[in-house]
């Protein structure tokens, strides 16, 4: 990174920020799972949540716990199984109702028992949503935020006032929005954040508005920015809301959320540290991760959501440090610092060439070593990886979640052929429904193969075909090879590629394995899914069998 | 849309634009196909050109002639073939080579013979770049830019020059940059685009570097800005250089572009227009176009780039107005105005409500009223249906992207019962693979039942067992039901659920059918994931001899 091109200069310095601290607050697994196409299980957001740790983000707002029983039995699940070392988990919820006490109301009750240690509450400050929406009236509506605060903080609860519709509520009534504002702040709110709930901001009225606030609520009460990107200008009116004095952001991981989503708290925490020079993530000697892991984390989150990742996403995106040959080409090579906004590796990305694929063998070179081959005294090797590699990635492979494909690719090359543990004959597959709707469907697998001197022929049910094949293949290997026993398919993920081609389309699968102790990950590419998941299931026992030092029989 | 809300205020008025006509500059057609993917034939430039004329921008740059021998070819056909009634087109090109004289070189004179009446010329501005990538002097640079310019004037073009990475340039020789800038409109350049080409610029640098340069060309001279997205600002860059003083805007349509792309030039027309109340898209009476056709164009344009819409853009998304969140439903029923930042009639876009497990029955209710029932005076159906989606929502199916499987089910309670237009008896698949790693897999289907009073047994093949299942069913029903002739599956989505449990998982299957007019979308459910895609088949299929009127024989 050029100090030069990419630092922080006096008019982006934020001098009322120095010493205080900054609070990254991550909402993927309530305002983005609002997205359309992304319904999240518990289990998945038990697995988001460490990597949103692990990047370095002060809050997790993990759902709205009595609200939605699924997020009820996350705080109660995450309570038990997380072991998070940098955030602390929030439950979010609103008001009480109008006319009743908080104490009694049962959706604050909820909040309070989910027992977790921070709440976000959403509030109304537009009075025209206060009286159209709630049917209250502006006073009632301030009596609640007040009383609903008060109560929480009693609990011993840090509270986060989620200031809804504030922007356009402040330009309807900036009095009435700003009483709302102090309200919370005055019955023991930690941060009140100001939301954009509609998104059509733009950062000049940001700026404007926000700094109106400051004003009023005085230099130490923490404002926090919560924005939405229906004007495509959510990452930006963060970064005004900041410069005008907010010191807690909200937003998404990938810019999930509704409609045009959130802000994206990638882009927003990298700009923040690399181009305002501020450290916002937290940071764990132990369990290094922040900005060098954000590519990483934002591809592992979109795994789970399975909504495949905007190429063109800034800084993250497979595209976002992509250059097509052409004028720039060659210059890129020679200097690349000054084609690039920063150094990619700053946040785990890489500099791609469209067309001179130089970055191919460099990388593959690096995954090498990583999994303990060392090429770099063997060029014609690597050259012969980087080729099959590039024709596989072409075809929809891909080995980033699947690295142990990848090494039975290398192994390959590097020792001349793949290890033969057992020689398939032919597998079959039949699945059955007889009866109509509502009847179940049976599934089978055969399998006949060659292993240990001796042909096999075995026969799995299963609760689908993947299942069933995978009963089969066991049943036939096993007594030749007792010490797959433990093997276990723990995950399985199928990816329709090209999604515009309908019935054309080529099949994606991702599987992985444990033998209880470790787990593996492998892929299969083709346009029958059955014949993609065989593939997967077949490199996933090779690659075990393998791993536990056994020779083939 | 509420003036109140979405109009312009004091803060954001733009003074120094009063009277001055605004340039809106499309580069889709050039730097919006140097996107990764996007590959646009001589027809596809042909095809997309009418419609940004249609949309209203000022300029359309059509390519590189000279350069790149479509583009060539392009201005040829344009010139005979385009009639347009907005937009200039504007040949892209670069300053004469160091050294040579701007008449001489090869790459401008291709420039004049294109006969594009405006050209764009890429300058350097950036010290660095002059010296490392075209290894040549300042001051030799400062001539190029001056021969070039005056030789494009003197033979009677417009000329834009787009100063290629003027701002990083400016923060490393802020003189050196103004320099450049102003040697272009001394030797008679209509405009000078500042151009932050490597992305990383964020609002404040912006504003700050545009009105140093206002300062420096004085107030009549025409300044543009052309942005890239990798900081995740492009839109707002643009919006800060056009309050710092820019009156010429340069983007692409959908944002296409290298690495994170182009300034999304639609979000900027339709920010400028609505949010500043600034007309920047010509108008013609006889064929109006202009924002109420944004929506339509975008998605039209990205069929010709074959580039999937992203369902999340700001103003023309298919989800940019689709509401999830129960929490708002019943109010967004009363006001709409309260939960959108503008009206989406404004930009031919529409509101959307989503069935989801956040829903209640006044979103149900809403979306049924958008199908075409109403539910207001039937509070039992209302009831019965909500409590089935609730109860199918838990078990893993999701409406919000298969109205037509919510169709169905509203229709089963309204009337009574599902239409009913066959019987199925049975059906299966067999996939099988006879040989070793390599040898493709077979798959074949058999579907059993009655319909039209006959029982038809048939067998399809296919290349995976849902695309064979596919066949199958259409074989059998075909006799029956002609009408479902034209019906085809054109997209296939497989999602794996609660993804920590392996093979046991539920699956859930999403397809999309279409009569080569409309399309529609089902879901299927089930741990058997066949199962779960015949469930979306036999869905899809009734669906669409419903909507055609077929009667059930």
């Amino acid at each position: 990174m050029s100090a030069v091109t990419s630092g922080p200069t006096a008019s982006t310095a934020l001098p009322h920020l120095t010493g205080r601290a900054f609070q990254v607050y991550d909402t993927t697994l309530r305002d983005g799972a609002q997205q359309e196409g992304i319904a999240l299980s518990v289990a998945d957001k038990l697995a988001i949540a460490p990597l949103l740790d692990e990047l370095g983000v002060g809050f997790i707002e993990g759902g709205w716990p009595g609200a939605v029983p699924k997020d009820t039995e996350f705080f109660k699940r995450a309570a038990k199984e997380l072991d998070l070392r940098n955030a602390e988990l929030a439950a979010f919820g609103a008001t009480r109702k109008p006319g009743t006490r908080a104490h009694d109301d049962p959706q604050v009750r909820a909040l309070l028992d989910s027992e977790a240690p921070v709440v976000a509450l959403v509030a109304k400050s537009d009075l025209r949503h206060a009286e159209r929406a709630l049917r209250t009236t502006g006073q009632e509506n301030l009596a609640m935020i007040t009383d609903t605060v008060a109560l929480l903080v009693r609990e011993g609860r840090r509270v986060v006032v989620d200031a809804e519709h504030f922007f356009d509520g402040f330009r309807f009534d900036a009095a009435y929005a700003r009483a709302a504002v102090l309200a919370a702040f005055e019955a023991g709110a930690e941060v009140v954040a100001l939301c954009d709930t509609n998104g059509g901001m733009i950062p000049a009225w940001v700026a404007a508005i926000v700094q109106d606030v400051r004003a009023a609520v005085g230099p130490d009460a923490v404002l926090g920015m919560h924005a939405h990107n229906d004007s495509g200008c959510a990452v930006a009116n963060t970064l005004a809301a900041v410069e005008a004095g907010c010191s807690h952001v909200q937003g998404t991981v990938n810019g999930y959320g509704e409609r045009t989503g959130n802000a994206d708290l990638l882009a927003v925490v990298a700009n923040l540290e690399l181009k305002y020079g501020l450290p916002v993530l937290a940071h764990d000697d132990e369990r290094p991760g922040g900005l060098p892991e954000l590519t990483r984390i934002a591809h592992a989150i979109s795994e789970i959501t399975n909504i495949s990742p905007f190429a063109r996403s800034p800084y993250v995106g497979a595209s976002a440090f992509a250059h097509k040959a052409g004028l720039h080409a060659s210059a890129i090579r020679v200097d690349p610092d000054l084609y690039q906004h920063i150094d990619p590796a700053l946040i785990g990305n890489d500099m791609r060439m469209l067309v001179s694929d130089m970055a191919g063998r460099a990388s593959i070179e690096l995954k090498g070593r990583e999994l303990g081959f060392d090429l770099s005294g063997r060029p014609e090797v690597l050259g012969r990886v980087t080729e099959r590699v590039k024709d596989a990635e072409a075809r929809g492979y891909t080995y980033e979640a699947a690295d142990a494909s990848f090494e039975l690719l290398l192994v390959e090359e590097v020792e001349g052929r793949r290890p033969h543990y057992f020689r398939v004959e032919s597998w079959r597959t039949i699945v059955e429904r007889v009866g109509g709707r509502g009847t179940p469907a049976t599934a089978e697998a055969t399998v006949k193969l060659h292993a240990g001197g001796e042909r096999m022929v075995s026969t799995g049910e299963g609760n689908g075909p993947v299942n069933a094949l995978d009963h089969a293949l066991r049943l036939a290997l096993v007594g030749a090879y007792p010490e797959l026993e433990p093997f276990e398919l723990i995950d399985f993920k199928v990816r329709i590629l090209d999604s515009m081609h309908g019935t054309d389309a080529v099949t994606r699968v991702l599987i992985e394995m444990t033998d209880g102790q470790a787990s593996w990950s492998t892929v299969g590419v083709g346009p029958n899914l059955l014949e993609a998941s065989w593939e997967a299931l077949t490199d996933a026992t090779i690659w075990g069998l393998r791993k536990h030092g056994v020779e083939p029989r």
